[in-house]
């Protein structure tokens, strides 16, 4: 994206391997950044994601990848992190209305915090996030007054924001539905086939009956745009007695 | 410190092993609180630190501590995390007047961060930091505005936080010179001799030359304390030379 000579300014991205944050990336190299991507290995239990990440970064061109492997496990208290079972098959009406069992405890404090280390590190300028505030399974740390609270905070902390060049956060989805970001994606030439989001996956196939599969699917449904994903589920009801 | 059948309050206590976080520790414990350590093992290169934060959860009696792998030298940027040299020998106009080379971008903000995961999983209402805004080091994320800030994010990223039980941050030693922090510990029954500070220890000896062995001394001196600390160094100037 950036051509030889011309120095592009900095971001760092938090590329998990799954749709959203491909979109963020292919957004950020869009906007004109020299984009160095930030991964988690964290202890998920879908770690399959961080080869869809390896594969995303490569494909869109980010100057980098950084991946930080930091035990969450020892913190548990998530499905995604611990024995505690995916939640299969929930409808949408429940999916909005609670904190799942999947929430990992503080986890875009985390990583936001992780990435504001590696802004500082890089001389990045901006650090792009792709979390949504509507289809967002129910997180806290998905809404915009965190972002915006993180900014303020990220800036005391790190040298760059004592010294007066305080991190931007971006969040380009936060406003845009599944199947927004998935039209948005489709224009700006990401390929969804590079990425993962099951959180629960069966070998190369994604379960089809976790939340995180259920947004998927109906994002494309409601863009419109074919869903090349494997999934071991064809229909959630149908599948309810399967393992 | 709780009588067996009482159910106390809980809480999270960072937990470096340094004189701070020990101070900090039995304060938490004289408050009446069940006290939960979190450590780190982040690629410090005085991870004998890490056997000092043991010592000291057994010995003040810590319900439990946590240690939290996190591969921190992935960003680099510090001399604590990578092959820089630790600067010895400053002069305390020096340690104030700026931002140090062993300043971990955004640690204690990811420190913060991980602690109240911790905390949410644990059911404590609060987490002390051991940090303080006069004896320390010119790092920006010791300052009491971040600790404010960080407050009102970690509110927001929490479940605990939306549910109406944010987590109260509690820095008790914000406010005191290392003196004072000494006496304090004192006074609370702290074991001095079990704590390490030295960034950048010789075998088990302190170096008695960075900035962090410097202030240690310094405060023992001040507060009219014995220091019981072994030295490699006697005197910073007469071993300038000295390896």
């Amino acid at each position: 994206m950036n051509k030889p000579g011309k120095t592009a300014a900095r971001c760092v991205v938090l590329l998990s391997g799954g749709l959203d944050s491909a979109v963020c990336l292919a957004q950020a190299l869009h906007d004109g950044f020299e984009a160095h991507a930030i991964s988690f290995d964290y202890g998920q239990r879908h770690k399959t994601e961080l080869l869809a990440a390896a594969r995303i970064a490569k494909a869109l061109g980010a100057a980098s990848q950084t991946t930080i492997g930091i035990d969450l496990r020892a913190i548990g208290g998530s499905a995604l992190t611990s024995d505690i079972e995916v939640p299969k098959d929930r409808e949408e009406s429940a999916m909005s209305a609670e904190i799942p069992i999947t929430y990992v405890p503080a986890r875009n404090l985390v990583f936001l915090s992780l990435a504001s280390g590696l802004a500082e590190v890089r001389g990045a300028s901006a650090l792009y996030i792709g979390v949504n505030a509507l289809d967002y399974s129910g997180y806290p740390d998905c809404r915009p007054e965190f972002i915006a609270s993180f900014s303020a905070t990220a800036a005391l902390a790190t040298k760059a924001g004592v010294e007066g060049r305080p991190l931007e956060i971006r969040a380009p989805l936060i406003a845009m539905s599944k199947a927004q970001i998935i039209r948005h994606g489709v224009s700006l030439g990401v390929d969804f086939s590079l990425t993962h989001s099951c959180y629960d996956p069966i070998g190369e196939l994604a379960c089809g009956r976790c939340d995180s599969c259920k947004l998927r699917r109906g994002g494309f449904e409601a863009a419109g745009v074919p869903d090349t994903t494997q999934y071991a589920a064809t229909s959630p009801k149908r599948e309810r007695g399967s393992p």
